[in-house]
């Protein structure tokens, strides 16, 4: 299958069942993306854990990987995948985020937007030709386009004026690393850009936008700067607006979500990608994903239960370890208790996705939906 | 073989190459334990790892688990081996050396200690027989005798004082261990006692107080009060001394002892078990051992390094990840990092023992301390 392909295996209502091939190999879609910040998962799991728990897409952080160590040292390592020691299909988000959101004093012109570092202050520029020579540098299978991720609410005008800038800095994206790619000691020539729609919650504008960068031609389209503080029917309903208008033989990315009950609403509305940092976070609370929602490890009921997290789960946690014995190392801060309920959780996610891949072939999203939907993410 | 045998298979010198029986294995000696406080090692390393890691003897904290999650709890989970998932040989420290150095406001009497709970202040008292109730609930193959850790230095007429009560409470450790192991539902009928030879830095007080000790007849003895701010040559000297009074058929067990060189001499004196917080704790500061001395992995030379941690180590780290990445995590303050680095040194104290071990079957152990005993505790 030539890289890039989308194929189409099945759909169900607006639900699609499909296959993404790559430089380090094909996705099987409905996929969730597990996110390596800096090039390694939070609590202390490896790229060959990864593997075990079934992540079939690394994402790694272009802004944290920029400012440490360096994308020019990952390049000199051999690239992203050879650093972290990950052999399958990676993505790396553009930096916008990062630089909207953690970076201070940032100003932004046509060209880009200078900011200062999180880690030391130092003043950075980044614009769609620097995230693209970041990424490559970093050598991902999938890069995103620089976007800017506008405040939700923002005035309408705003939002107009960020979307045309967003998709003229995509045309310069594109332009940028269709250059770098056909350098001759590119790390990852087959590097692919992803566009990402914006345009906050003014249906007309989405549309317009992804209109817009549709045109473009790219391998894949993402869905950004939602799960940013608007409800969920918010959410939604800007996904029933806008998918309808993304090109339906490209993979649809919902970025920075969700929970179980989101992405199994984002599957039913035509999305094929997701990525978030939930169940590595909520793990480090003790909240932990089921299938008949999620448990508190905390619980003063769960002291002397012999069970795993959930009976029939396959992950490593709960093939050898109790509630019992992660409860006392969640309450004793063992780093250890960290690992073990990350790896439940992303276990969960990875296979909450083969569940819905598995529905979607048999034709029983639908069902499948209608149970776990709401009761996935309840608190038990 | 029998329970609590002690084989001494070949000497060299006065070192020992021997194996000793525990309900739960034979450990081949000279050993090194490997330190889970709380039932868990520090640096998310669980009990599967450390078998994987080499690691012949568990080795638990009796104070920390009794105040969490309570050796009682413990026990109705069927005992600290069940809990934690470690099917091999455990020790358990009676619990002496933290109500001597973690809590506050302690009392001794001839009963036993008075203090406070460093977790939430509460008033705990701790005896011999207390101490042996705890670690018959934890069900650890070895359990430690109580003994008061004396402050060093101490005036000599309070170390004799307190030797000759550490002597009463060993028979009483003994007494109550006895019944404890005849009673129906003890969840390791097997476990067994060793002494703790106290007497500070007086020659005279350690031989009186192990000749006292040895009477006893317990499967095993060990060296206390050491590597407690003493030089090195003052611990060399002890051993030297009190080493030749302890019964040649029973192993010695040389407490919270040491760096490589300080392993290699104590074998070299006759010392059969050690354990010690300085493979996990030197990780977290990026110090890594290796045959050719101590590598501090912060250092700027490995930022491009893609060599593992020490050419030719069989370790989990060092056969997936180079330098270079290590210290990227642990710049980053990644979890990933502790867990890698704990895995490196924890493997390589190990098998520092197989080495031993090995060179002392074949006769070279003289060779082989000339060679390290030096060189591996160097910075390099
Ligand atoms: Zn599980
Ligand atoms: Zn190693």
């Amino acid at each position: 299958m030539k890289i890039g392909t989308f194929n189409l295996l099945k759909t169900e209502g607006y639900a699609r069942r499909g296959e993404f091939c790559t430089a380090h190999g094909v996705v099987q879609t409905p996929v969730f993306q597990n996110v390596g910040t800096a090039g390694a998962i939070k609590g202390a799991v490896d790229a060959f854990d990864l593997k075990a728990l079934g992540c079939q897409i690394e994402l790694s952080n272009t802004y944290h990987l920029h400012v440490r160590p360096g994308d020019q040292i990952v390049r000199q390592m051999g690239g992203l995948h050879r650093f972290m020691r990950w052999d399958g299909p990676m993505l790396t988000d553009s930096g916008g985020f990062q630089v909207f959101s953690l970076a201070t004093l940032r100003k932004i012109k046509e060209e880009g937007v200078t900011f200062h570092s999180h880690v030391d202050g130092r003043r950075i520029f980044m614009g769609p030709e620097e995230s693209m020579r970041i990424q490559s540098n970093l050598g991902s299978d999938i890069a995103m386009a620089f976007d800017e991720c506008i405040e939700n609410p923002a005035p309408r005008e705003y939002v107009k004026d960020s979307i045309d800038r967003t998709t003229r800095w995509l045309r310069r994206c594109k332009a940028e690393l269709t250059r770098l790619n056909s350098l001759p000691d590119t790390v990852n020539p087959q590097q692919m850009l992803f566009g990402i729609n914006q345009g906050g919650t003014y249906d007309d504008l989405r549309i317009e936008h992804m209109q817009a960068i549709a045109e473009l031609d790219l391998p894949g389209y993402a869905i950004g700067g939602l799960a940013v503080g608007e409800s969920t029917e918010v959410m939604y309903h800007i996904l029933d607006v806008v998918l309808p208008h993304a090109p339906e033989n490209k993979p649809r990315y919902l970025m920075g979500v969700g929970t179980p009950s989101n992405i199994i609403e984002g599957v039913a509305r035509g999305v094929d990608f997701f990525d978030c940092v939930m169940p590595t976070r909520n793990a480090r609370h003790g909240h932990l994903f089921t299938h008949n929602g999620i448990l508190n490890i905390m619980n003063a009921k769960y002291q002397t239960d012999d069970r795993p997290i959930e009976e029939g789960c396959g992950c490593p946690t709960c093939q050898r370890f109790s509630r019992a014995y992660l409860r006392h190392l969640l309450k004793s801060g063992e780093m250890l208790s960290q690992r073990l309920l990350v790896m439940h959780n992303l276990w969960f996610y990875n296979h909450l996705m083969q569940e819905i891949r598995d529905a979607l072939e048999q034709g029983t999203f639908a069902a499948f939906r209608a149970e776990y939907s709401e009761k996935m993410s309840k608190r038990i």
